[in-house]
C-alpha cells in the first residue's frame, strides 16, 4: 500500500536568505521521503527566473552539492513521488513546470483526480497537448487557462471548481508560494513559520526538521499565499470533510500532527481500542514492524500483555534481486523480517498489524512466527477490513486483489493462517483518530465514497460536481 | 562507533547446486549489511577456477543479476566492509584473492591485527610486496608462506601462531570453505546447515535468512572445513576468551545468537539491570532508536515505568549534504531523529541509550527532548563508561575523543545536559550478557586488554605472543 | 560552428518486420551522429501505442540492448541533437512527444524557426502552456491545433503556412511516417527504399548504412507520407530555394548526396576553384583536418602542388579538462592537432580550411605550422568571408564575434598570422556546388537573407510571410 | 590488430611545479590514447607518498577535475591499456603499485614477457603471491627482490637479466622517474625536455602535445633516470636490435618519430615502394582509412595515379550493438566505412591497406567498393604477408586465424575478392623504414624470431637467455 507523494514549499525574505531555499527544501523532502521514493524534484525562484532540477531516485541520491548550488533562489517548492504502475518516466517527475503567456509556474501535487480523464478530454477538445500522463499536467493547463482571464485567487478558485478528487498542491508563481487543499481535505497539508520565512508541507515532521514552528493545517478548500505574510483565501467550504484515515493508520510519520491529531497518539489509541474491543489471553503482544509498533505498545499498556519484539526488520535491504529457486522461497520475506525465536517460541502471541490488503504478506509473517515455535498467533488489525479500492491517491490494489472484498473475516483468518483474527471496528478507529466519522473518508472500508465515482456508491459531501455549491 | 566487517562462506554439494552459491552469499550479505556498508564482494569456485567480483557500495547496489550470473559456482565466500578512515580504496575491498604456487585462495576477514605492522615488516624483510594497506593481505601472505611447506591444517595453525589480534576468517581454498576464529574469540562466527550444504557466517541471522539451521558457534581457536561434512580442528585453546561485549550491546542484530546468547535477550536484560541498579521515578522510559529499544522495553518491564517512543527515527535518510548555515545547526540530528512532543512534554523522561562515545550526539538528543518540553531527562546507558580505545577492530575514537576518558560521570552528565546520568555497572553488563567476565574483552571499559598492546595495560589471556602456549 | 540536428524516420511492412524499427533507427542515427552529439532519442509505433526513449549522450552511449529491445515497433523516428547554448536540458531532447485529442504524435526537427517567439506568443495568447524552450514544441502545438479541424495533409499545410524559418521534420503519426521540408529547402532531407520498408533521413549516408537505396531528395515545400507506398504532397512551391551552402562546405558527410550533389565532389571542386582563382607558388598543400581534406586534394590535383598532411588529428580526444596554466597554453590545440614537422619545415605551405569564423583557431593552427618551421603559410578558405550571423539553424557566432564582419581580408590575414589569405569567391563556391545562386541561402556571406529577419536585409524568396503565396 | 599500451613519466623541479605532474600526464596520455582504450591510470609522488588512481575507460572519461586535483605531486607516471582477451579486470589496470620494505614503487609497462610463466613459477616457488594475471606484477616482484640486495641501477640490471620479451617500462621510485627499454628495443620509448622538467613517453607525439622538445630515443638496453638531470645507464648492449616494424606500419601516430624515423615518412615511402614494386594501371588510388592514407598519398605521388577517397570513415561510431539480423549483415562495416560512389564507380581502383590479418575485413571492404560500381579493385598492402603470430605484445591473431599462414598470395587474393593483390616485399618495407633488417623484428613476417620462443624458429639476437652476454 503506497501513498503517492510529498510536497513542500518555502518562502524566505530575500534580504535575509537570497540563495538557500533549495537547501531547506532538500532537507524537508528528506523528512517526507517515506511518502515517495521514486523521484525527487526542486524548483526555485531567484527573483527573475524559475530554476529546476528533478530526476529518478531518493532525494539524497539525486541531489548533490553541485545540483543544489545551481538552484540558488529565495522561494521554491519540492516534491517526492511514488509512481503508480506504468508511468515511472522522467516526464512524470515533479514539480511540473510550464511557461505560459505571463510567465512560468511550477506545481507539486499530492493526490489523485477522479475526473482526470474527463478534464483531459475537455482540454484536448480545446486542442491542448500533453506530454505526460500525470494529472498534475491537467491541473497546470486548467490553472493557466484560468490565469489568462482572472487574477491569481480567482484562477485558483475556477480551477478548483473543475477538479474532483484529492489534491494538496504547492505552487510557485512569481515570487509567491501557494498552497491549496481540496475542499474535502483528503490529503494533509500544513503551514509553519521558519526563521525569516514560511513553509507549507505535507506533514509537520518536515517543519520540525527545519526547526520551524507548526502554525496550523491548511483548511480544506483553503488557498494560502506565502510572502512576507500568510494570506488566506477560504475558497470553498463544505459541510463535511473527508480526511484519509490511512494517513493516521499507516502513511504518515508517527511524529507528524495531521489535522490537529498527533499520529503517534492515534496509533497508540488504536492499540488500546483493539485491546478493549477484543480482550485476548496471550503471553506476549508483538508488532509487525514498523507500522504496528505504536499500536502494539498501546495494546500492551491497556491489556497488560507483555510487549515484545517477535520480528526484527532488516534496515539495510535495498532493491534485491530474487532468484526463482525452490530452496529460497522464504528468502524474500526473511530478507526483510526475521523472528526472534525466544520471544515467541512456546507462546501465545498477539500480532498487531496496521492493515491487511492482499493477505499474502500476513500469511508469510504468521507462517514465520509459527515456525519459530509460537503456540498460537492472534492477528489484531489496526483498520477495519478493506473491501473497496481507493480512488483518491492510494495505490492499494484492485477490488479483485483485496482479500476482504471477497472473504468473510473467518475466511481471511483461514487464509492468513491465524488462530484468531480481529479487525478494529470502524467506530473504534474513528474514536482513536478523534475526528468525526462524517469528516473522514472511509470509502475503502465501507464502499461508500465522499465523491461521485462511476460505478461506486456515493454519499456526496460536495453537493454538486461542476458547480460546487458549498456553504 | 562502527564495526569493521561481515563475512560469510557457503559450500554446496555440486551435484545438487552447481551454480548458485553466489545467490546464497548475496542474500546472506544483505543480512549482514549492518556490519559494513562501504564495499561488497563475492568469490566463488566452480570446480575449476575462482571467479570474483567486488566493488564499492551496498550489496544490492553493487550486485545485479548480470554480476551474480557471471559468478556461477558451488562454493564461495562473501564480505561486506566498513572501512576505517583513509583506506576506502577499491584495492582494499574483500574477498582478497591471491594466486600462488598451488592455486588461488580467497580470504574474507573480520577483525583487526594488533601486530599488523610487525608482521608486514617481517614479510617485507623477506622481499614480499603489498598492494593494499589491509591486514587481510598480511594474513594471505602468511597463509601462502605456510602452505608452501605444510598441509592446510598445519598452515592455518602456523599462520594463527603469528597473528595477534582479532580475526574471524572465511577462506576459499580449492573447493573447500574454511572458517577460522582467533583463540580469544573476539569476533563472532557461526556454522549452519543449509539444504544440501553448509554455511559459516558472522551472525546467525544470515543463516536464518537462508532458512538454514544454526548448528553452533565456531569455537575460539578452532578451524572448521566445510565440504560434504564439517571437519573441526581445535588448533588453539586458551584458558579464557575475550568476546567483544559491544557485539551484544550495539553491533549485532538483536535476532542473532552469538556465543550461545540471543542478542535480544541480552539487551532486554541490560534494561532490567539498569532499572534494578538505579531505580528512578519518572513518567516514561524512552529509547534512543534503534539500539536502545530493546533495553528500554526491558527497563519498562522491570520498573513499571511506562514505555514510550519519545524519538522517531527517519528510516529514509541517506548520505545527506549539510550546508554550513547558522539556522540549520539542528538539522543534522533532526534529519535522523525527531521528537514526539506529546510523549515527553511535561514529563520526567528516562532515556535509554547503548553507549556514550564522544558525548556530542547524546547532548544534541537530550537538547531535542528538552526543547520538546520534557521536565527532566535521566540518561541511562547500557554499557559502562568507555575510557580506552579499541585496538581489536572497532573504529570507535581515539582516547582524546572519548568523553569518559577525561571526565567523571558527573562531568559527562553536565556535558550532555542530563538531569541525571547512570551507566550500567560492569558486573551488571556481564550478568546481562551471561558470559563470565573472564571470557569477555573489556579493554575499552577497563583499559586492561586481553592481549599485549604497546602502551596499554594487559592481563594477557594468551600466555605468549610468538609461541602461543595455550592449555 | 555547429549544425543543430539529424533526423530519421523508418517504416516497415509489419508482416515482415514487426519489432525492429528501433534497431534500424539506432544504426541510422549513428550515421548522422556528426550532426549532433548532445542527446539521442527514438520513438516507435507498435500498432497500438507510441514507445519512446531519449536522453543525453551519444547514440551508442545512451542506447543499449535493453533500451532498444523495449522499443519494439514497426515504424518510428529518431533524432540526434546539438544544443545551442543554455538549453541542454532533458526536456529539450527529441523526438518531442505529445498526446492530444486523437492520439499521440512524435516529432523530430532539424532547423530553426525565425518567428519562434511570435508563434509562441500567439499560442500563449490562446492560453497554451510550454514545458520546453524548443521550437519543436511550438511546431507540435500548431500541428495539433490544425489537426483538430483538418485532415493530416491540410493540417501540415496550415502549419507550414505559419512557420517561417528552416525545418526538416520527420513525424510519427499513427502508423505513418511523415517527412516535411520547408518551402525554401534550407536543411537536407532525403528518401530511401529499404528491404520491405522506406526511410527518410537528413543525409543519404544514413540510407547507405542500412544498405538502402537513395530514391530522391524531399523537395522544398513537399510533404511525404511513408506507408506501403510513398505518398507525395507538394504543398508549397517557391520560385527559388535557399539550400544552406554550409552543408556542402562543412556539415554534411562527404559521402552524402544532398539536393542531387555529392558533397565530396563539391569539396573537391572548391579546392580546384581555389587553385584556379588564386594560383600560388608553394611546396606543399595541406588541409586542416578533417573538413579541409577533400578540398586540399582538389587543390593539389588542379595546381600540381604536392599534397601532404602537415597536421595530424588525434582521433581519441574526448571532452578534456584544461588547467589554467601558462606552460600549457598551447595544449588545448595540440591535443587535437599536431604538426608533422618534416612535411612543413622549410617549406612554403598552402593551408586549406573550410571557413574562418572567429579566427582564433586559424591563428593557433598557423602558429603551430610556423613553429614547425614552415617558410610561409598561405591560407586558402573554402567559403567566402562570413560577415553576418545565421538565423536558420547554425550556431555560428554573433556578428560581434565574426572576424570578417569587422575586418578587411587584409585585416583577417594579419590577425591569423598568414603570409597570404584568400577566400573562395562566392561565384566560385556556387560553381563548385553546382546549384544556382538563386537557390542557395547565402545570408551569412552577403547579409541578405531569403526570409524577412528583423534588422536584416532581405530579398524574400517567399512572397509573403503569413499568406505564403507560392507559385 | 591491437597494440598493448602507452606509457609516460614526467619529472618536474618541485620548486617550480609542485602539484601538477598529473595534469601533464593526463594530457600526454590523451596523446597516447590510440595505444590503448580500455583503462587509464596515473600515479604521482608528492615528496612524501605515492598517490594513484586508475580505472576502466578512456583518459577523458575516467579522469575529471576532482580526480586530477587529488593527485597533487611533482613527478609521476601514467598508462593507457588495451587488454588482451579475458583479463579486462580492474586488478590488471596500471600503473601497478607495490609497497615493500623500503617504500612504494609504481610501474607502467608496454610489452609482453615471453618467459612470464616461467618467471611467475619461479617466484611462486619462493612463496610469492599474485593478485593479477599481468606480467607487470611479475616485473614488480623481480624488481623488489633485486632492490632488497642492490642499489637501484643494479636492481634494474638484475631484473632485466631475467626478463625475456619486450618491455618499455616507466617506473616511479621515490622522487625519481625511471625509463627502461629492453635490450632488443621492441617497443618505442623516448625522452623529452619540458619547461623545468623531463618526460619519457612511448611516442614523441606525447612530448609535442606538452610543447616539449624530443631529445632522443631511450636506447635498447638503456635505463634512464630523470631528476634534475637525465642519468643514463647502458645496462645491456646487443649486437642487433629488434624494433617492431608494425609500429611504423600501423600502431604509432604518423606524427611520431620512433627510433629516429618519422612514421609519416615511412608510410609515405611504403606507398612509393608499392608503386615501384608493382606498377599498376588504374584510374584512382584510394586508402582504407585511417592507416592507409599516408601510403596512398605516397603511391599517388610516385605513380601519378590520381589520389581519391573511395571510403569515408565515420568518426563518431562508438561501441555499437549489432542485432543478429539478415538484412543488416553489412551494417557492421557500413557503420564504420561508407563508399563515395562517384569516386570508384566505373573505375579501376588501387586500394591501399596497411596489412591483412584474418582477411575478413578486407573482403567486406572490397565487396563494398565493388557494389559501389568499381570496375576492378587492386589491393596493395603496406606490409608483407603475416604468417606467424606475435609473441611480443601485439594481440594479432593465432596462427590458425592468420589467412596468409595457410594460403598463397593467390589464395588470399581469391578469398578477399580482389582483382589483384600485392604485398610489399620485406626488402621494400625495410627500405621504407630506413632501419637495417637486422635491427627489426620480423617474426610475424618470417616466422623467425629474435628471441627463443618455444615451438618457433629463432635467430637469437640475445646470445643467452639467463646470462645475457651482450657485446
Amino acid at each position: 500500500m503506497k501513498d503517492k507523494c510529498g510536497v513542500v514549499g518555502v518562502w524566505f525574505d530575500k534580504e535575509k536568505n537570497r540563495d538557500s531555499a533549495a537547501i531547506y527544501i532538500y532537507y524537508a523532502l528528506q523528512a517526507l521521503q517515506h511518502r515517495g521514493q521514486e523521484s525527487s524534484g526542486i524548483a526555485v525562484y531567484n527573483g527573475n527566473a524559475v530554476l529546476n532540477d528533478k530526476g529518478m531516485g531518493l532525494v539524497t541520491d539525486y541531489f548533490n552539492r553541485d545540483r543544489l548550488q545551481r538552484l540558488a533562489g529565495y522561494s521554491g517548492i519540492g516534491h517526492v513521488r511514488y509512481s503508480t504502475t506504468g508511468s515511472s518516466r522522467v516526464e512524470n517527475c515533479q514539480p511540473f513546470i510550464v511557461s505560459y503567456k505571463n510567465g512560468t509556474i511550477a506545481l507539486a501535487h499530492n493526490g489523485n483526480l477522479v475526473n482526470y480523464r474527463e478534464l483531459k478530454k475537455e482540454l484536448e477538445a480545446d486542442g491542448r497537448v500533453f506530454i505526460s500522463d500525470s494529472d498534475t499536467e491537467v491541473i497546470s493547463h486548467l490553472l493557466v487557462k484560468n490565469l489568462m482571464r482572472n487574477d491569481l485567487v480567482e484562477a485558483v478558485r475556477e480551477t478548483m471548481r473543475k477538479l474532483v478528487g484529492s489534491y494538496s498542491l504547492v505552487i510557485l508563481a512569481g515570487d509567491k508560494i501557494i498552497g491549496v487543499r481540496d475542499p474535502l481535505g483528503f490529503k494533509p497539508l500544513c503551514i509553519g513559520r521558519l526563521d525569516s520565512g514560511y513553509i507549507i508541507a505535507s506533514e509537520s515532521a518536515a517543519i520540525d526538521t527545519l526547526s520551524g514552528e507548526l502554525l496550523r493545517d491548511v483548511a480544506p478548500g483553503e488557498m494560502v499565499v506565502l510572502s512576507d505574510k500568510i494570506e488566506s483565501h477560504k475558497l470553498f467550504k463544505c459541510k463535511n470533510h473527508a480526511h484519509c484515515m490511512f494517513e493516521f493508520v499507516y502513511f504518515a510519520r508517527p511524529d507528524s500532527i495531521i489535522d490537529g491529531k498527533l499520529v503517534y497518539r492515534v496509533r497508540h489509541r488504536i492499540g488500546e481500542e483493539l485491546a478493549r474491543e477484543c480482550p485476548t489471553k496471550a503471553d506476549v503482544v508483538s508488532p509487525v514492524p514498523d507500522s504496528g509498533i505504536t499500536s502494539a505498545i498501546g495494546y500492551s499498556n491497556t491489556s497488560g500483555v507483555h510487549y515484545t519484539e517477535g520480528l526484527i526488520k532488516n534496515r539495510y535491504v535495498g532493491r534485491t534481486f530474487i532468484m526463482p529457486n525452490q530452496d529460497l522461497r522464504e528468502t524474500a520475506v526473511r530478507l526483510k523480517l526475521n523472528t526472534v525465536r525466544e520471544n515467541v517460541a512456546g507462546k501465545d502471541v498477539i500480532l498487531i498489524d496496521d492493515s491487511i490488503v492482499r493477505g499474502t504478506t500476513s500469511r508469510r509473517i504468521i507462517d514465520l512466527i509459527r515456525r519459530a515455535g509460537a503456540k498460537s498467533v492472534h492477528a489484531r488489525i489496526g483498520s477495519p477490513p478493506i473491501i473497496s479500492p481507493c480512488y483518491l491517491g492510494i495505490d492499494m490494489a484492485t477490488r479483485e486483489e483485496l482479500i476482504a472484498a471477497h472473504k468473510s473475516i473467518k475466511g481471511v483468518e483461514f487464509m492468513i493462517g491465524a488462530d484468531s483474527l480481529y479487525y478494529i471496528s470502524l467506530d473504534g478507529l474513528v474514536k482513536a483518530i478523534g475526528i468525526d466519522k462524517e469528516d473522514l473518508c472511509t470509502g475503502c472500508l465501507t464502499g461508500i465514497y465522499p465523491l461521485e465515482i462511476p460505478g461506486e456508491r456515493c454519499e456526496s459531501k460536495q453537493t454538486k460536481l461542476n458547480n460546487f455549491a458549498c456553504d
